[in-house]
């Protein structure tokens, strides 16, 4: 393509050449919005009739055509070529091949610079809804397997270190509201991205007597932007989109590191599914958790698309610069790769065989009851300092004999300390540890028992405003 | 002070020596949070006393310890020692100091994990509402200005070239929209943080009968956290405010990109205050743009400390591990040095001396017209790509001939398009091209009166959100 | 494809599905190193048989089959299914398809995890040489516009102020000092690079008598790696390619920044050629530096590659994790954008116009010769404070009555401190300023000249050691 | 203190409040560069008196005032005043305090550009030895370690999996390898710092005739740089180091991941000495292993320190900015957080009681002859793709009736496959398998003993180099 046939073509005296041609295409990354494209030319074509700017018949006549460009963008007959530098201008050539000059009136009143802000926002409210589906479908599945699994206990751990016996399903629980806050993130990003930005032209606005609310209305934006310098070079919707990918890949990577622990040979408190594992092609005992470390390994592409996108923005002027066209790939890519990772985690959270009776050995090890025996002590009145320190010899002299402190007497309690009553022995029973933890927000039965209420209460109430959002 | 007098000491053999101490020790950065630490023990002693859990006299004395320890903090004679390990510890072992050993029941039912959790979220809804502030004040200072200058004419640019001339108050309200927008992920990370943990204790909850939402009404939290597991590890709040500082000071950046641009002999547009300026220690004539490069410099290190909590959360098992002991760091970090920024932006903007003459003369050049002349074409039937081309010839002749748009001759336009009439000259007058951008959220003066009232409106919003929270 | 069919499929029960496939897939992004596959494969074939592990005409058969696996790729006719899920799978079915099942010899005494270490670093030492040499072209055109423009003046800026005169031709000079520690890095990530890891088999080394020294000198390799575990985790090489890239393209970011400036109106110091340069979609009398901004905008996603491939090491144990598979995306993103960055900006300043006026009208400016006029003063006893002191003064006088230093009299000079003399007028003649910057290193026209001497012998020491690396 | 009597005080007409000069100070950071300014200080004044730039006597008095100066630091008596700005005029100012005026003569062509330039090289040379020393100290305990336990079995994973059973001085080795990778950027890392700056004033040179190969070696530096304004901008030797300490602390969080993993009861392979561990404030019988927890989460740190010093640099005209203050704070707590890990890590190492019996009894679990009995096939002729599948269904048949592969009888294997011969069996022996790693690099035992060897002398080679820049 020779430099005069470019849509800026009139001032240049000299062709441009394939490298340049290459560098500076977004064509390959932002052909992705073609659908948002056409959704926003066709609501711009219509309101520029609707408001005497173009003959209806015009507009008509380019409504016709776009649909036609996103039926062969659909069916994949459609020509991409890299000569046309964007999706936008991808679209409008095709466009005037199909109807003629008249499709160059489509861009009146419009800029490249408020047509793609708006193909972004477009895509990123798509998106969120999308993230939003693949985050609830997790929450739902962890909810289900807590549900499924009521009662077994498994050992809790801090540092890593056995610490306190817990209820498995208060365990899965603990990231279905790592997850309603990841919803939350995505919720806020969708806001974000909920506001109407063409019209803002180059950066000034327009000559023409534009209705902007016509336009946030046909494509369901609740606001308006307010000033069109900030419009076109505000890209803090795809930031906190990215963002909340971020934040949900870690999440996703603690629960799948406790997915890879958990099924090794050494904790044995899962089995992950066959259809989530792979071989080694040297080895063929093995059976890795693949996905599991994909997921995890994937962290570090997410922080890195967020760590991109930051950079990108520091220190430029307004109002657009080219250096915003990097917006769209790291965006894009926190959002394929988190709602693939998704999905993978939920197949493999979904899949697994709960080891009931691995988690209930595990539970019985390490000492655990520790705490009782010190809460029992400072439940008879004496400070907790000091309790603890009782029991910390109560547990070095175990460890050293190799016992456990199930399998201490009363009377060696009662040497160990006075306080010590003829209940004492009941402090350290597992099954009565668990039961203990009554305070809201607690491992005991009941407690588990109202927190899957809430859970799926939570998960009801983000359903219901995915549901109102996929309805508009 | 040796391992035995540790908190954790009994079940110790060889003491730990200076190096660990310092290693392990977060006093030096949790220190900040001792009057977050001293609120929520003095709320957990009531708590425990108005539960009978512990006795009235003995939280009766605990409180009056607390505050006692308060007031030496605030005064300067509290003695920090690094053998504390951290705020908690020291603030304990002083309580001790002063009431004995009655002292020790105030750890009854909690642990370091929930107490480090509520510190941590009490100081982040703190320093939300102080940020909060500081950005109103910038927002409040950047709309001053645009009123101040109404009318004023400079010109826009895209890629850093003359695009088409704007106004300056159109210039300034840029950036208090981007403010509006970073004054709302404060509040999302004020939301964030607004969940009591106290009560998980270690991972599991506690056995004790706590009432939680007598110590969340106490301390003013919103929500009691849902799952102790969640609770202790979650530090989600901290990622959000983080990331909130993140972006408000990318948008600082991009405002010290332009005072630093403007304040060149190239640009002139503006004069940065002396107060806000250095000299050169080599060099007499130099005033340099120091507090606007430093801004910028920042964005680095607010940029590093996102990333750098991010990192630190990957892959981490439930449910507390020391690694999170980083957590503080980064965030107090990020929340100091935005409050800095905030300040010193404002501090600028509001002193700087806006060159308005420097600032027409500047709109003059750069055949910024030539928009309006493909609009006039366009407006009078030919298709838009079609005018771009037509002007785009007219605007290298000129160059080539050292001319400006406006001394083009209604001749030489007709020669160059028919479609040229009678009023064609009317379209390269720079206020009437200001004037002419009449879509909302346009350049046009009655465009930028309207969005200062609608600016002024989102502040006072905001402002009276931060009132309420302060009332609290 | 089903399970059993997969080359670890005989332990598995259950078939995995189209998700499971395409999520654990590295192919779309490794098959990019189907070449380096390909070579360590015949090498390691023949060193097979060298060592009587398999039969030379088996070994014969194999190489023949890679032979030909290699012009089908380079051909385009090779058909590449996602379902072989990696580069070496791809690589390895075919192989069988043509020379049946002895191919599956190959992979004898091999693992996937020792090999995809090789195709690694042999991809990395590739990159590296092609990296060096789109570095030393950059810097060969830098070295040859200073030669160019040797004598011109431009105004040496910090804190984009107005600071002292300089050469243009030090400027750029500059630049290519920064690129020749870009090389250094370069050569430090091919050093990294440059060890043989094949024969460390899965984790252990294998039971086959191999001669790895052999297979290294066949495959140009220094070094036979001294771990097998280290070697099959190791990813340093790629981490120090990829940093090498992005120190480089935060270099590329400030002269892009730099070029940005220069070509504003308000500079005006170059010209960038239309070649280098776009238009706009609405703006007919625009010309974007887009290439030199493209570039500043991609130091987000270099630096976002360096930051995803730290975190995705973070805490991974030893050996060889599936997280590992997420390392080579970044490094080939990092690579292939630093090389197409230097080839535009070698594209940009090899063309752009040099506007020798404008710079030495700029240089006019600003009161540069104020350091001079201090100089003298410390040159002839005065302390340098007070020096600076007195000049700051006059400065301050001239700057309110809108004259230049220049426009001083000797009287006025005398008047401002005795200690000027005579000869005081020569010490703001700006030609003569330069010239006194007569320190090594300095801008005076002599060091200069001496500096670009430097400046391509080091240019040639490193062409010298890229030719003997591409001669291996 | 007044504006007036800052050094750049001349120009100046408003007074510049506390906020400013705490936000523009660097003190606070660089005041730990005393020792660096003071060394460069004394060396300029030498060197302007042999060249008869300033008289002897004055450098003298100067030379004696610093060496006062010196002392007042190191014996903490002197008075850090934020006032001061920098540590470079903190030292003047006092200096000028003991000597009178004559000490404004140090500042005679030098400017702070290239004063702060030559501080923080010399800091970071000092640095990179400092590292050296640490990081040999942790590659000489862990050679320790490992020669201890030669011949002690353990399982090796990949995956996480039980993979092949290794030598544990082979694991051990592992790092030491990575740790020497590390000590090679260290070196590269001291030799970017290794050019003296000084001389290129502020950013041209100077008028005066300096010496700089003089300072150059009176200071030890290799080099002198040869563009000035590259000298005053370039801070590449920052981030060559930072980026040295952020690949080497990724390290560390991959050993202290193992360290964690290895002490949990569930792996149990070693047990943390209790001076690197600590217990907790509530669970009397933990015993945690916070220091490997704590290196583990300082990555995010420095991987953040690394992130801060490329965003502050990305986009920075030439030459000196004020955002490069944010240059040290970064560097120097990236540099004192890996020496500090260190330390850390090589306390943990060097105490930490190996448990050898859990070692063995681990090797035997997870089936990992597997690969040995494949071999066994492939080692008889039969392709090994087909050997795999063959020992695939001996596993899973195992695996369902709960024996191991050495349980598994003559007879059973050669029903599995005829290939199978009468010493088959020798294949599945522990020791026998890793006995026949006899490849070059892998876990055989004679093969680790020469590693062992080969990691001395290249840990002897880098001590060598270390005493060589310690003694200059």
């Amino acid at each position: 393509m020779s430099a005069t046939s470019k849509p800026w073509g009139g001032r240049f005296e000299h062709s441009v050449d394939a490298f340049t041609e290459q560098f500076g295409a977004s064509l390959p990354v932002d052909k992705r919005m073609a659908e948002q494209d056409i959704r926003g030319s066709i609501a711009h074509a219509r309101m520029l009739a609707a408001q005497d700017i173009i003959p209806v018949v015009d507009a008509e006549a380019i409504v016709e055509g776009l649909s036609q460009v996103h039926r062969e963008i659909a069916d994949g007959s459609f020509c991409f070529d890299i000569a046309d530098e964007d999706i936008h201008m991808a679209v409008e050539r095709r466009l005037i091949d199909i109807v003629g000059s008249v499709g160059g009136k489509l861009h009146t009143a419009r800029s490249r610079n408020d047509q793609v802000a708006l193909d972004a926002r477009l895509y990123a409210k798509d998106a969120a809804l999308r993230l939003a589906e693949a985050v609830n479908a997790l929450r739902s599945t962890l909810i289900a397997r807590a549900q499924e699994h009521l009662g077994v206990v498994m050992p809790g751990y801090t540092h890593l270190q056995k610490a306190q016996p817990v209820l498995f399903s208060h365990h899965m629980l603990a990231y279905s509201w790592m997850l309603s806050r990841d919803m939350m993130r995505v919720r806020h990003a969708f806001d974000a991205a909920d506001v109407l930005p063409l019209g803002s032209a180059a950066l000034a606005g327009t000559t023409f007597p534009l209705d902007r609310q016509a336009v946030a209305d046909a494509l369901g934006f609740s606001a308006v932007s307010a000033n069109s310098m900030d419009s076109v070079s505000d890209r803090d919707f795809l930031l906190d989109i990215t963002y909340a990918c971020a934040v949900a890949q870690v999440h996703l990577s603690r629960l799948c590191e406790e997915l890879i622990l958990w099924s090794t040979e050494e904790f044995g408190f899962i089995t992950v599914d066959d259809a989530w594992s792979t071989g080694s092609s040297i080895m063929p005992q093995k059976k890795n958790p693949d996905f599991a470390e994909l997921v995890r390994g994937k962290t570090g592409r997410v922080v890195g698309d967020l760590t991109s996108l930051l950079v990108t923005f520091k220190g430029l002027p307004l109002a657009y610069n080219k250096d915003m066209q990097e917006d769209k790939e790291p965006a894009f890519d926190a959002i394929g790769t988190l709602a693939d990772s998704l999905r993978a985690v939920e197949g493999m959270v979904s899949t697994m065989r709960v080891n009931v009776d691995a988690m209930r050995v595990g539970a019985a090890g390490g000492f655990m009851a520790a705490t009782d025996l010190a809460d029992y002590l400072a439940a008879h009145g004496m400070p907790f300092r000091e309790a603890h320190g009782v029991v910390g010899k109560l547990v070095l002299a175990c460890e050293r004999e190799g016992r456990t402190l199930q399998q201490l007497t009363l009377e060696e309690l009662k040497a160990a300390s006075p306080v010590f009553g003829e209940d004492a022995l009941t402090s350290v029973d597992l099954d009565a540890i668990v039961a203990r933890r009554v305070t809201a927000g607690g491992t005991g039965h009941e407690r588990v028992a109202e927190q899957l209420t809430q859970a799926r209460e939570a998960l009801e109430t983000d359903a219901a405003w995915l549901v109102e959002r996929l309805a508009e």
